[in-house]
């Protein structure tokens, strides 16, 4: 049984090539700065939107066509979907996956079939991961679908509701390791407010440290070594999600003693929705040596919720990739399309045309980002700028050996500063254009 | 000499005054929840809008009548400012300032100079705080007009940058200290980038860090023990400013080991731009004990820029003083009025209408607060709301006694959640209009 | 059989009522500007969001407890809903209603059946609009959520779509017409694009023009005499709606010749999804001379989605009834609260907090516009303001008697303009808030 | 004399240059479809940004290092500024230039003062049009700086701000001609309000209208045909400016009578800030008919004020030239650089980079739009698209073969549409890169 039969594996054609399901650009084997593309980007292919998303939207119902999905939620249908998941990934040659336990296992009349459920599933996933290689990049929780989550999970007023999440969440980390996975990942869907004035905020932001210190707790009980994550998202669904971007995700990591144990999982359209681009927050995290993986997607600009659109903007795909080499590339962490196809392309092999695409962007902006370092103007430019650290006054202020009165000092002799020079901007704009 | 001789001391004269230049509800001695109101709202008038703002706009240079300036940058004309100032202050009835030192005294031709011109205004100011028991909310120092500072001060790549900020930070706070300023205020104006691939984020943050730490140090020694805060904003001037919200700054803080030093003054209109409520960024510092001084205006929601506007709706002044109030109320902070007339308000005694509506705004907001508070319903209703968390399972967990094995245990026998209950946004909503 | 057997009739309490299920503010009876509030505010309860709404959400499924509705998409069902929602609106004291097609009956298995099920739904509206007394304000067909119309309806590249949407039209019109609906709105959910790459803008603006057209023919020949609206919204669901503010509505509708024939449905939420305010958009439609309607709700100005929040900001509802009141008021249209409750708020008495809410801020910022009105003095500035277009050049200017030719004679003369005097806009937030 | 010695004319050197003051793309004599490069694309660059921007923003002074301008408002050094403009537009290889009646010659005491430093500095910029053959793309009056036009021109309440106003763009229409301009623009920089509490809109609108109306007559009467355009900014310096994008630019001209008289001026910066894509913005003008002329530049997105930065993405500048392609070209409009060097960009080499960045980005563009069209695949799929519309039913419809019962009649039968096809998206998105 196949569910793409028209489709064979997804070759590697070269730039030339019109073949719309072929790579131009992503070669595993090729190497770049030594190492394979296949390892530098570490693709994976996300359970959720490309195997469960029916394209439904506030507006109206899905209108995905899936004709290996009788529509059920059934144990049985739930199990052929693995397969039909893995030929999918297979093909298109992606080398990992990540899903929510719901994603692939139906939600039971309690928690005990549910967990009933999940091991029934993962059986399969485990024989799908052995047939053809395909390796889990992080498991994770859905804490914000069912009715029970509504005022969050681990922030809910409902204390049961903490428990249950807790539940979930050590079934979840269980199987995680069970399926050898990598990583396992918090994105706190409900954890904010919707309102200020029903909210206690400063309880719910404790009860959610608690949380995820039970959590490394039961991790290191048994014997999961894989990296945590946190995903921060500003909003949607909420009014307000705590961890709303990289800063506030480090902010409350450091407050609660958290940050030893988790890195950040960061994605571009919530980086966009905080009102950051995410260059700055790869950036930031990675300054902070947090930078753990990326949901790799892209926003509209002019749209104010997470569409999580297939990344196919090469300036984005460069500046991301030029960041992860900037902090020595991905470790545990992997380039996740969390991305979803429009609803008006619910045909099948729009779902290979957009991982396709998405790839093949990914793949040029990690050859461009490698150009722009082995030409090394661009680096040169910034050593130049910064040279006024590097030496004398600089160098001295660095290392520690000034004060305000010593400072006052040698600024009373001077009187002024050296020139500044140029920040360059649209010379530098001009120079990326030239690796395009 | 008078620059103001129509008007006299702003009275009170109550909610049925049509008086527009009276107050209707800031009433100095009133007591609120058994303090004056004067002591709760600690309103500042601050220099930079009110005594040095022309009106100007990328469009068009200022428009401002301000008769007592000669539109000189000389000394005469500085000190003369200063009593004009002093006038309207104590005229409006604001026990507080705040100033940089630019705005108060103009800048030489070197640094010895602009240090001198500092303290002959300095003289005046001293004079004229004696003279009418106004006092000095927090001094701060003007790190982002002169060219030298294009690129940043602290985080400028030019280190004589920085070293000048040094000098310059250092005679602000002598200074500060000599006019008894109950603060000293951080606001990077340009400590941020305009493009991330001229900009060594990692190195510009340690910089900024090593700044603020050697402040810290110098305060010490000359013995000043006013409050340091620093004040987020997200952009503008730059296109991204590190400290660029609640969350960021107090992530830098711990990063760096200064959330002893500093607290956070936070602006209305930089939450806003931000992506936040004020109240969140209030509710944000509070829960981690750094909610310092607050910057009160409002920015005009429909647009992308620091309006500054004068704050006069009483939603959300509302906010801010039930904020204040729930974590003990203003210390060393204040109500800091940063904000400016329109540029088509020219004439001065828009300066008067403005603040007479910000006070009175923030005075009914601090009424209506405590009425909320002495009613008891909302904190009833948020009491109810949580008390799952206040026996049994949730004080359970909160007094650390769960694991997620335990949890887990309970929940398979529980199958569920006790049900949720409505989060009552609607009637709470209601609720607070029925105190406006 | 009673759906809600706790509730009365919703009294009118006064100011000082603390009962949440009373009007504090609207007493339909009561006379303001001589007319009463009832047939100033002409409220509006919506079909789809307070019957049919179930709080899903991009991120979980419904939460609402609805316990008369048995989830299942019966006509019985449809039928039984239908009595629920008198009870509700009657016991709420809203004089009108509004509804879609596919609110009130299920849709079929053919467009035949469809049709049939409309009819037997109406039925039962009918009964209840003579029972109650209850009045639809107007109808409307839901032309986004069937699969059919996922690239658009009168914009689809599938002609048939455009016929499907057409029949469907005209059903709505015929039932409309039967329950003497005051009038009938066209909302283009999907008559946009979600790419500008695989859209023929021009082509698929004729053929929403022509299915305008159509429908005006069609109204004209079954006798329809109520008013058309067309409603803007800048987008979502598509990235793009062609109708998306009021100028650009009205631009379509005189490029295509429709302005005699359609006016404005205004919602707040739209206006500020596109960047304006509503009182812009109503005071461009008035001054246009098509104001028909409003759909009174409210966003979260911090999030980039339509929230649909019931309106209780006493400042939006005062500009609201002031420019409705400047305009003449409300002719057909109505206070259509197009909004739902929160997710969050899935109990079946947060339908009545909400509404009544809505309503009460509606009538207090009625009484507040009638209030400044009647007190003068905002208009007596607007008079002064304005004062040099009333006589003299500005009188000659607005006759037509300037040429650049004799305009420059007289500035040559003269120089340099009368100065221009203060916007006072301080001065009139302070004025305005004397009246909350 | 020579401003820029180190400079000769930028040459073109082709795709593989590493010559930062070279063009990659732009080679002017190249044919694309036909027609060269010059004559596609008509760049343009503008004098208010180049000559007179001096880098301030609203938190510091110019930084622009321009040794050839002494600082002063003398006709002298205004002169002067003339030939170095040239030098820098005639090394550059650009075409055409344009500029305000204040940018090129000082204000002076009064109206007949301005007019002759206007004509004073005049015959300098003909006497450099015949020496260079740089021709005059459109003039323009500033009508929003000088605090005379502080609530507006056309549109203030000072009847006399009106009559300035008309004076100005006289002697700014008269100048044009003068000068061979082949347009005449229209921005109504603060013809818009800061408050519509104290504005009245209507008033406004139509003076606006009877000033534009009285432009046209006087244009008619001096013989200037040059084309008239108006340009959309949705707000900046005011809180909304009337016409806020390319629809209410339409509806205002169609509203007034105007439509014959004026095409528009897009700006992307401005498309984007009124929450367009410019691609969207081009489309609707062009197929309205009106597109006549565009401010090439760009925003940046996480920004809402307005940056006017130089246009680098090669997607931007591809969606503008494959529009402009396909509604017949730029006619009597340009590529106008209505863009700045970035504060920090300080050095006169920068603005040399700045533009010709912009330029190769541009000329890349359009390369890419005709490979696009040349290829035919897009334009292919587009077609497919809209099939249904070019036989049977649709050509019905189109040609007005059908009223709502003929449609209903057959969608009865045939029950069902015939079903959608995908919107193939994503896979448009990776096409279009790879054209890139
Ligand atoms: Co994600
Ligand atoms: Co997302
Ligand atoms: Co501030
Ligand atoms: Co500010
Ligand atoms: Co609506
Ligand atoms: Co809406
Ligand atoms: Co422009
Ligand atoms: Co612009």
């Amino acid at each position: 049984m196949t569910a793409f039969p028209e489709i064979e594996r997804i070759p590697f054609e070269g730039p030339q090539s019109k073949n719309p399901l072929a790579f131009r650009y992503y070669d595993p084997a090729e190497k770049v700065e030594g190492k394979s593309m296949r390892d530098h980007l570490r693709f994976s292919v996300v359970y959720w939107h490309t195997f469960r998303g029916q394209g439904a939207d506030p507006f109206g119902p899905g209108t995905a066509a899936r004709p290996w999905d009788d529509g059920s939620n059934s144990l049985e249908n739930a199990q052929k979907r693995v397969r039909v998941a893995f030929e999918f990934i297979d093909k298109l040659g992606a080398p990992f996956y990540a899903f929510h336990d719901r994603d692939v296992a139906p939600e039971g009349e309690s928690l005990a079939e549910s967990n009933k459920n999940l091991d029934d599933v993962v059986k399969v996933l485990k024989e799908e991961q052995q047939r053809t290689g395909i390796q889990l990049l992080w498991g994770t929780a859905n804490l914000f679908s069912n009715p029970r989550y509504m005022h969050g999970a681990a922030t809910s007023p409902n204390s049961e509701a903490f428990a249950y999440a807790a539940a979930q969440v050590k079934k979840a980390l269980e199987v995680t390791l069970e399926l050898g996975g990598a990583g396992y990942t918090f994105w706190g869907g409900r954890e904010g407010y919707q309102n200020l004035w029903n909210t206690d905020m400063r309880r719910e932001l404790d009860n959610l440290a608690r949380f995820l210190h039970i959590a490394v707790d039961y991790a290191k009980e048994i014997g999961f070594t894989g990296q945590f994550y946190i995903e921060p998202k500003p909003k949607e669904p909420t009014k307000h999600q705590y961890d709303s971007d990289a800063a506030a995700c480090l902010n409350f990591l450091r407050q609660y003693d958290l940050l030893d144990h988790l890195k950040l999982n960061l994605e571009t359209n919530h980086a966009t929705l905080a009102g950051h681009t995410m260059q700055h927050e790869m950036d930031l995290a990675g300054a902070a040596g947090a930078l753990g993986s990326i949901d790799a997607n892209t926003g509209d600009m002019l749209l104010g919720w997470d569409t999580d659109q297939f990344p196919t903007d090469i300036y984005l795909t460069t500046q991301c990739m030029h960041t992860l080499l900037k902090y020595g590339g991905l470790k545990t962490g992997g380039v996740n399309f969390d991305a979803k196809v429009r609803r008006e392309s619910f045909e099948p092999i729009d779902l290979f045309y957009a991982h396709i695409g998405g790839m093949d962007a990914f793949a040029r902006g990690l050859k461009i980002a490698a150009a722009i370092r082995a030409d090394g103007r661009l680096e040169g430019l910034l050593k130049d700028r910064y040279a006024s650290w590097d030496s004398s006054l600089g160098a001295e202020i660095e290392a520690g050996k000034h004060s305000f009165a010593s400072l006052e000092k040698i600024m009373l002799e001077r009187g002024e500063v050296t020139p500044n020079r140029s920040g360059r901007q649209e010379m530098i704009e001009n120079l990326i254009n030239t690796y395009m």
